[in-house]
């Protein structure tokens, strides 16, 4: 499917956390051992936070492994919070549009799994999006449009509810066209400060997700490690399959969970889709 | 906005269309004189006919004048029955999913032109598109919608109605939400033995259109050119703009006309918008 | 490293041989099973002989899995005589100029392999390409360079000959420059007609090489086959890896081996390389 | 053939450079004034100064005027010390490795104009790079074999004589192959600190340069200006062609001229190639 990586904390160069690790998310391109895919080398993403207001995006649809660019702008780029994605297309096409993190405004969105048999169903979800959001869909995958949906139903004021009602429509429709297990994946959305996580499946055999030990509890196992010693407390990594083999950094989020991030106070909380209570039009 | 080529007749390596005119559509992709853009670098794409039931499609995001693949292609492909179109992007992404031509089944379709203020009319037009079609819609371009609609209308059965209909409905939609002058161009369309080409604006002044005079009448004009020799007494060019400058081979179609080429014989007539009569859905 | 085939015989639409057999090239891009690497994911290229003199060749950065391009070239264009070589870079760039098959003139040159501290070596190699030929080098690979010493060492006039040249100079100038196990892997040429094809590695350990029984005792052996009875006797796979796992189909080319193929008859010798008699230039 | 734009001063977003200005660099790459060619759409390359030691590069092979990652880059990436250049490929591929700014180390080096019938003298001028540097050329072009002589010739010593040196091998190369009007255009190169700017050809007749006045002095001009005040007084743009209109911004670099900024001081001195007094090796 595909593999992505969140990080929040004190400013590092993106490379410490996509090429440094043992098992790196970019490694992961060429050899996943937990993806549905083993290779992930239809493009891939980074959105980072910087000065500006709004986060900068590099989409590209070369293999992350030989990708130039990607280990220039990684070596050479700092950020305190920022997302990464590399892509196995299933169906769609190869091309920057259908890249993730999916960005509007201050908000990146990024997902690993898939609507099953979206084309019977896509034309009712699309209609389901705010029309004026419409026109700027730019690509053709159902990640984008339950971004799409997710900003339709509140992204931007309360993300878990608003990925509730998304993923509780994409249910609804799929039910009403005979379509089982319609979602599957995890999810990370983010405005630039919070990072809200979530995994669910319909059918409750969810993609792996994992979020690191707090910093100061790994600064107590490891008292030697450098690298430690340099993370600010507050330093989060959350990501579909564990970079690095070390005992005790990683944690599964569990099965129907959403994990919220920063602002804080970190906190996993149950997730269960909910369809938008006003009537969802039958299309034609 | 693009420049677009259609042949019929004799089997010819592409290359003595595409490459050996003076002024031929490659150099038109870095200086085209008549175009409403100068350079047309936004990707290119061919359709060509052979042994298989459906056309052959090569899109490319790079520009034409210096794509090593296409020359390759054009050198070692010989067709009797081809399009081929170079790109000037406005608004959409430069990705092989809006390069023209577009295909579905035996259908190929290019336009040069554009919708006004497509994003503001774009929904209620996709609305429009068969829901069994919808799903097949693969990229962003307001052509590729034009396409998807005049399938709707019946392309497959009475391509000039069909195209009436669909841009009947653009400018009704239009004309509903306040957009003035909303379609604006030339398009071709073919099944592989006929070519169907439209030139046509809201505003009554579209982009330019020529034919080439029959080929029996240019040797008699011209005995002593060998090329003329070869060709098939049946052989067109069409295209949106000349290649080279021998006196009496391009015609210019008129304003509002529909040109229809092959099956048996030639004609020319006028081209006249009509909307579907059946109710067009009010979208939300 | 890379994977490859070609294919000798009656006319036949690529795809036949690229996408239809189980395990087929193209899937091997994804999950090759003896190749050194199991991805193949840094472009491809085909080379195919018709009408014209000299064959087009089709080169694309893109991993061949997903390519659209390929896959309608592959479904439209036929051919008796053909390459197909899928990549995956070992330090040079991902780019079209690195791409197999290489062509001069009427001949295609592909490689599976490498050569051992390529850089240490380079300049001396390259040094002892024809200054005529030198400036026609256009990317930055070893196999490449392998090329156009066989060129000079005469590749047109008696190809085992210029191969064992060329891998005799790799060899010997290596051996001075205290580079062990210089060249690894298996190589193919063709000139349109006949197929030569070599397996070969300096600590003879070489990359894997098959070929295909003969058609008419393939026909002996399975006579109810269809695709069988529409081959021609004469024709012939040679792959770095089997297709599809049909007994009796495949055998293996023997350890420092060199497999003619056309030109009346089929013939399998040992290849031996040979430094060039001329004395090699020791570069400053 | 191609533009490019070098700045030092206080830290800008790139797209301050890059985008803003009327008749900017990028509106450049469409619609080019001064350049020899009008289009430089065949790719393009920014390379900049941060944190790190080595600058930051980024190449991409499309057309910069459509190009979403270098928009975002640009919108993103501040530094105080940048290079940028667009290109239109004559003769050579359109790849990453063929675009400029090169870097080694700490350096960059980019250059408008060409070698005349390089495939003559190519093996020749690149025997003369230094075979400790040889394997690091990456790519095709007259401009990075340029780059690698000056390397050789101790470019990072002292760039001035470097350049001069390396120049002037090119011509007594060409003067020996009867090669006329051996080198044309204008050369950047930078540590991140100075930036030495060339403008030279053999013939005289040079690629146009220009340089900004000095920021204390357009203030005066400009009191009015809120764009001046904010830079600092040491800031500089150099460019193949103005940016913008402003009357008193642009000095044109004169014709056979190196011009020096930073290091605490500017300077504009004659530039000679000269030979370099050890023997060149005469190629077979």
């Amino acid at each position: 499917m595909c593999r992505w990586l969140a990080y929040s904390g004190s400013s590092i160069l993106l490379s410490e956390a996509l090429y440094s690790p043992a098992h790196s998310l970019i490694d992961q391109s060429l050899h996943s051992r937990l993806g549905a895919e083993t290779t992930n080398g239809d493009g891939f993403g980074i959105g980072w936070y910087g000065t500006p207001a709004t986060p900068g995006v590099f989409h590209s649809t070369e293999p992350a492994w030989n990708d130039h660019n990607l280990r220039e702008l990684a070596d050479h780029v700092s950020s305190s919070h920022f997302f990464a994605h590399i892509r196995a297309a299933i169906g769609s096409a190869v091309q920057q549009t259908n890249c993730h993190p999916f960005r509007r405004g201050r908000w990146l969105f990024m997902h690993n799994g898939f609507i099953n048999e979206f084309a019977a169903i896509k034309r009712e979800l699309v209609l389901a999006v705010d029309p004026s959001l419409y026109p700027e869909i730019e690509g053709q995958t159902d990640s984008e449009v339950v971004f799409f949906l997710a900003l339709t139903f509140g992204l931007e004021d309360d993300p878990p509810a608003a990925i509730e009602k998304a993923i509780g429509l994409v249910e609804a429709v799929a039910a009403r066209r005979g379509v089982s297990n319609p979602f599957q994946g995890t999810i990370a959305t983010t405005d630039g400060e919070g990072i809200w996580a979530f995994r669910y499946s319909s059918e409750r055999q969810s993609r792996s997700l994992y979020y690191t030990t707090d910093v100061p509890t790994l600064r107590n196992l490891y008292p030697e490690r450098q690298d430690l010693a340099r993370m600010s407390d507050d330093a989060r990594l959350i990501v579909s399959e564990p970079l690095g083999d070390v005992a005790g950094v990683w944690n599964e989020v569990p099965e129907g969970s959403c994990g919220i991030v920063g602002r804080g106070h970190d906190e996993l909380r149950p997730f269960r889709p909910r369809p938008p209570t006003t009537a969802v039009p039958v299309a034609g």
